[in-house]
């Protein structure tokens, strides 16, 4: 590290890019708008995919895949899906080059120009319930429960590092079921494994809920989303579900024999995460030091660094040392021994602090005369010397904690910048502040605009599981069912 | 199924296709060219990533994620490779749809033109190679040792399921080091990577060796692969690993300053696997009955299917099982309880059959006071009834066998059709037959092309571990230092 990160107090956003370059995480491409994920950023990506992918498995989903292409026909099949993504559409119109005839280099050969443009998938609905029309007859073929990982892409004029990017890393949850009811259900289940995977293993509290109209999904009837509150105060959109009702069953003809013998349209989900994840992980926890990672998406849970000034010394550390990190592997501890001699300790400890590496030991000969070993977290900064025997247990529990502090401190954050506010003034105030604002609202798209107009906010979501406190709207004065939170987001 | 699959021995492509088809693993797609991987191809897929997943990781690599999206001026840097690509590229011209002025529907923007067209990559060693550009300074950045799971475009006119499709999945390593003996030891390394995973997870042998000149991939210095016999007769390349030189490194102005301090070109490899190796696994295996899948890479390893006639028998059957069932999932056998009464056991027979289940025990309440159970075996279509106690033991035992079994009859199906020839006129006859030919080939790729368009034989590889027994040429009668290896092939 040559210096240190722009501190998040004083500038956000070059500290959150500064961080992503520095800690190896992920790089802009030389193709517009798209990025590299570096080993270390993907690393973490590829635990997000198998804790996920596990839980999408334990509630009956298969993997399959589907073609990259959408063929413009079936993208406009679905009216309201084709206005949504038409602006932000990669379009193939050629399949192949040719030798330019007029000098150096390739062309594009006009002779090979298709039929039919193909889009690069911004998302897969119209594809695949183009292929769900010859898998679904009966009632006896739903549900059908299908989950992709893939690549989509949606142009972007301004991108950022995982959190708004041309091409991005997902996955597309996409099922078909004989009811209404049953197809709502299955949303609603996936918003609560999304709720589960960001508590559980991101460590980020999230709030869920629906999103307005305005924000929906373009071809749902319902999008819901959980929202989690970043260290800036800006909310972060983490997942989406939406209940698709029977809109591409219908643009795309796929009907079942029901229970009583009748033709029916098949009812529709589809939900998704993305690389986008990553952005929120960085954004919620990290520090002025570097990443703060929770323990169960760590590359690398505990790093040892041994301190030595002869070779000797460093076999007698490594003898002692080798035994436990077998230990710690064999208890399921991600563990690397950095014995490495190109680099002094300290930096190796800026390094590791740098990547979020959640406990660091560093031990050196007196420690081993003492019995002892010296452990810092990377959590609280903190750092204590404690005995060596038994520390394999030790580090099992620290891990244990750590994950669930970091949640503890996220959740705190986001209570004491969650307001319920009820006057308009106070609103534009609270908003240049930061933070989720819980306020009445009449309910309609115009007063949503126009709050969106005059303060950049937009209603991130209506809670699901909220009093149903009536009221007037912050800015109407008309009545209100209940409140919503605002929020100024990514 | 309506009625059995084609037989192999009366047209063996029909059946292919057909068992693809029918046992669920994949269909074509709407989208010219591209397939659709479904849930029961996507699983063995799956199994077959993880696999080789776990052996990258083992010998040093990580993964990362590059871009989709080629510039086309990047493609153009490596001359040969540029010209080897660029009949087959999928083309982005225009990077948004908008509402068509004139009708319904969309229509391409012309007002969305993007400035440089972009390759929708084929492979990404162009992408890859100007990022390595920005990692790599000094020979302490080396080796650099990277894989990809991705999708890539390859615009073909002519498709077949798994064999050759527009879109295929695959993995591609691409590896830098600081020597060219570093880079040709990784290459050759991969290539063992790749033959042992042939081997010991598919069951299926291959031969290793070098691609000739004609055959190597488009930039490439050495090509280096796995070779597979079908039961037709025909070869399957199953993998290729290549030493790059510093092709790339050159094209792309990577340097590194070596030990001795001086600048130097990096050396490259790259080398990959795909969703081909999927027709391979299927075409070596299977029988005129449906699939013959290697246990290892079998979703369901095992199956037990109850034979009851009312439900008191069938609670009384699952009462015994159960157990047995949950003792198999402890012991790592994926295994299915099909006890779905909408189907009879005969349709689940035949249907397990079809998706190649390596075994399957059928239970009924006679069984049951007999203390037995029937087992069948897959493989070998062999039925036997044993003692239900210590069958767990016995079915990790007999899974064991049967990949064994799997991979030592395709070995003797190879050794029964390679052949040595040392004539023409043998050569002639002998290739309508099928099977790999060992022959003197002179070196010259001219005798290399006339035997091509005379026999559509090629070259399949110079093996590398042979007998260096010099003769004379089976086309030309010149000189010939070693045998080669021809036959048609996928």
């Amino acid at each position: 590290m040559s210096k240190g990160l722009p501190k998040r107090s004083e500038n956000y956003s070059e500290w959150y890019n500064e961080l992503v370059k520095r800690a190896d995480l992920a790089e802009h491409s030389a193709v517009k708008g798209c990025m590299v994920i570096k080993p270390y950023g993907y690393a973490i990506w590829e635990k997000m995919q198998r804790a996920l992918d596990d839980m999408f498995k334990a509630t009956g989903h298969q993997n399959a895949y589907f073609p990259l292409f959408v063929p413009k026909s079936f993208l406009e099949k679905e009216e309201e899906h084709a206005e949504g993504f038409a602006k932000e559409c990669a379009v193939v119109t050629h399949y192949r080059l040719k030798k330019n005839p007029d000098g150096a280099g390739l062309i594009v050969d006009p002779d090979a120009k298709l039929e039919e443009e193909l889009i690069v998938r911004p998302t897969s609905e119209a594809v695949i319930w183009n292929t769900y029309k010859g898998w679904i007859q009966s009632w006896r073929d739903l549900p059908l429960l299908i989950n992709q990982w893939a690549n989509v892409v949606r142009w972007e004029m301004r991108t950022r590092l995982f959190l708004r990017t041309t091409e991005f890393l997902w996955q597309e949850g996409h099922t078909a079921h004989a009811t209404s009811e049953e197809a709502i259900e299955e949303t609603e289940r996936m918003l609560g494994v999304y709720a589960t995977f960001a508590e559980e293993w991101m460590a980020l509290p999230v709030l869920k809920g629906l999103k307005s109209a305005n924000e929906r999904f373009a071809g749902a009837i319902e999008t819901y989303c959980i929202e989690a509150l970043m260290q800036d105060g800006k909310a972060l959109q983490s997942g989406t579900s939406h209940f698709l009702g029977q809109n591409f069953a219908k643009s795309f003809d796929v009907k079942f024999v029901n229970k009583d013998n009748q033709p029916e349209y098949a009812w529709a989900t589809s939900w998704g995460v993305s690389t986008r994840l990553m952005g929120a992980l960085i954004m919620a926890h990290s520090d002025d030091n570097g990443l703060v990672l929770p323990p169960r998406l760590a590359p690398v849970q505990t790093v040892i660094v041994p301190i030595y000034r002869s070779e000797e010394d460093l076999a007698v550390i490594s003898e002692r040392i080798n035994p436990i990190v077998e230990r710690l592997k064999s208890l399921g501890v991600s563990v690397k021994y950095d014995a490495d001699d190109k680099y002094k300790p300290g930096y190796k400890f800026a390094e590791y602090e740098l990547r979020g590496v959640p406990v660091r030991l560093a031990i050196g000969m007196r420690d081993l005369e003492n019995g002892t070993v010296e452990v810092a977290r990377r959590d609280t900064l903190s750092k204590e010397t404690i005995a060596l025997d038994g520390i394999e247990e030790k580090i099992v529990a620290l891990l244990d904690e750590i994950q669930a502090n970091i949640y503890q401190k996220a959740l705190a954050f986001r209570e004491a910048n969650t307001f319920q506010i009820d006057s308009w003034d106070e609103f534009k105030v609270q908003i240049e502040k930061g933070g989720f604002i819980e306020a009445h609202w009449d309910g309609t798209s115009e007063t949503e605009e126009r709050i969106k107009a005059e303060t950049k906010a937009t209603i991130r979501l209506i809670p699901l599981e909220t009093n149903q406190e009536s009221g007037t709207c912050v800015y109407s004065g008309a009545p209100s069912k209940q409140r919503v939170v605002f929020a100024r987001s990514y």
